[in-house]
């Protein structure tokens, strides 16, 4: 059941609004939305318009959170938190421990999965705004902490590290992780990657760097074909303890 | 505390063993492991074997059955898995409907991301293959079932589908999702892409059908370079209700 | 020797000029060019703007004709062009034939390296803006004809299809072609690249249909990493007598 | 009109031999060859074996020259032969050096296109296998020396790099240039892409570093898909003068 002040989504007639069910209305030209209908509303119920157009309630999911949560700066493509958690095999049995919160988005994605995320991130700016958007995901077992990376402690299942990473962030995961566990390095740079890659040698097993090249396939009267453009993030590396 | 029967990995030596906790014992070439010693034992415990080699007790990772679970045919890759899972938002609130068991490896992910998994599988005998394998992974939340994908009810926020998919499953997996739920669908062929495509325009909304092209980097004393081999396996259609 | 009318690359100051060489002026902010000075001229020669600035000249390459050239539409990406030209082995014992020229750009690549190259294009309009451009790059070996490629006769040893392609325009593709010579039939959509494989089969041997995913490395102060944006044309098959 | 010691190709009965015009014979499961019958022959006639098979009489092209010739390595695929030809716009007026002969399949692509090739290898031994592949493709426009590519003077309109490359090599391959030509450098690692790339900017303009993924699309009975491998091979560097 809704509660004040969570985020819904609206959708119906061509349109999506992210809103916050709660005191207050929204202005669409579909007409007035009264927003404090939503509180104890659930999902799949309809909300009308003063001017009788109906919208579907619905409780937003992580990819929502991806497109409307507050940005900070460019967050990890779901290809890519995607790969993260099937190559570490993520899972509700897992700690987490994600440094380099960014906007808090991958964190989003891994609290939904995992038994518990730790996010950590260096700038108090960064995290305020991340614990933001996670606290409007409701996901009461995500902890974001503003820290260094260097100083966290604990056990942990996997920890991925989206930031600069230097050998001894790479060191400092090996120590975190549990017996099997893995960490998982973003890097948009191949001078990154190699890093990361040297770091880990000696110390992990199955190291491995996977770039995901995605393309949109699209499909018109004039047939089909991939888009014309591909796109390209980063290299993630996957390495096991 | 694993249980007899339970699936174990001991890993050291520079080797690895997928074993099954409870009496008898394995035989390497590090000397023979005693399996009933590890009933009782925990995640990071030492094994020794009689001739002194020591090996860490391993809980296996979903990772793991992909890489030990026996097989009825090739199994989804993790990159489409994660691609799934990241593309639809799965998450611990999700019931999940997933059509074309197979091996049951996707299933085994899915059961480790979600509040519950129905499998569904046409062959008898593959669902008894994919059973076992989620059996050994300890998720009491998934349930396989020997059936025809057409017959399947009840309400879900996830309809993966990977099988010989037919404009009347794409409609009926409408029929099963909540609202703002996905469908997913693997789809090995272009042909195959283009009807699951054609089936969900009109009915679904953000279909998008998505290619993932996997390439591997390699690290060598020789230089930096992506591996000489790239993968591809299929397209995926999400689409949302 | 730089005649008059012809085409000229003038390049300094960090600018380049794609000019004509005779009577009048270029006027530019590094001051005026008397392109009357260009007659008679040849490659590397410094012509001198009013203002003092100087600039070299040079004899237009195939490349400028892509950049520079009129276009009557998106002509084939160099990419491409060169995967026809290595693919079929085009080399100056050949006789090509070319249908569909668009803006000639693939015919003025093709003349640079064939013996003789016979364009063909239906759409008069087309043909003629290609001729102009195909006489810009002095290429007295092309000849641009204004027809429908079926009616095309003679024996050749590459035939190249640009244009939208239906069975019977590989079968009298297979008529032209010399023994051992090559068919190459590029097709933006899937669907005509089916089109094209299946009315080669049977008639054609050593079938090929092929993708180039072409990315560009960018290196700057932040690191080495391929340009986020690939880029996608088309499928081109090529098969041989 | 072919001459004794020419190759030949003899394509027939689903067979296909590269074989050399003159005294002796080709034995075969379909009838032994009397190779002195190529003599004299011209592309299209027809060879008859002693046991009534027929064969048509082929000259080779660059592709089979690719397929037949005596390698001393990997040569370069065709795809980045073709990148080379297309980016530097190589054509029939072209000087062009080539430096790292290796088998000189490169090379003898490159003959078929521009007006004179010179080819060099450091290793005299595989300057001499390169030696019988060119004269084996009748290239009389292609030398082929062996020494240290930091030795060749003269001027050219392209100058292409298969080889360890250095910073000096790209300085000594600038001054060898005419003004507007183009140089190629391969490189399968990315450490040697970044040595062309910062050797290159400062003395060249329009440098812009390639990667060519292919893969062949697939068409059978059960449907259309892109071959489950992807070839990368290297990447390409090109800047202008």
């Amino acid at each position: 059941m809704i509660e004040p002040g969570d985020r819904v989504l609206i959708v119906g007639e061509g349109r999506e609004f992210f809103v916050r069910a709660g005191p207050g209305t929204h202005s669409s030209d579909k007409g007035q939305l009264d927003l404090s209908q939503l509180v104890g509303a659930s999902a799949g119920d309809i909300l009308t318009s003063h001017s009788g157009a109906q919208f579907t309630v619905r409780l937003p999911r992580p990819t929502d959170f991806f497109t409307y949560g507050k940005r900070s700066g460019a967050p990890m493509l779901p290809k890519d938190i995607g790969l993260v958690i099937a190559y570490t095999g993520m899972n509700h049995n897992d700690s987490v421990l994600d440094a380099g919160t960014g906007s808090g988005i991958a964190a989003i994605y891994f609290g939904g999965v995992a038994k518990s995320v730790k996010t950590i991130e260096i700038r108090p700016e960064f995290s305020a705004l991340a614990q933001k958007n996670i606290r409007e995901a409701k996901l009461s077992n995500v902890e974001a902490v503003a820290a260094d990376f260097l100083t966290a402690d604990g056990h942990f299942d996997v920890v991925h590290l989206d930031m600069q990473i230097q050998p001894e962030h790479v060191t400092h995961a090996f120590s975190l992780l549990n017996s099997g566990g893995y960490l998982a390095c973003y890097t948009p740079f191949l001078e990154q990657m190699a890093i990361v890659v040297d770091a880990a040698s000696g110390q992990f097993s199955e190291i491995h760097t996977h770039e995901l090249i995605e393309r949109e396939m699209t499909r018109s009267k004039r047939g089909t074909r991939p888009s014309t453009s591909v796109c390209h993030s980063g290299y993630i590396t996957i390495a096991r303890k």
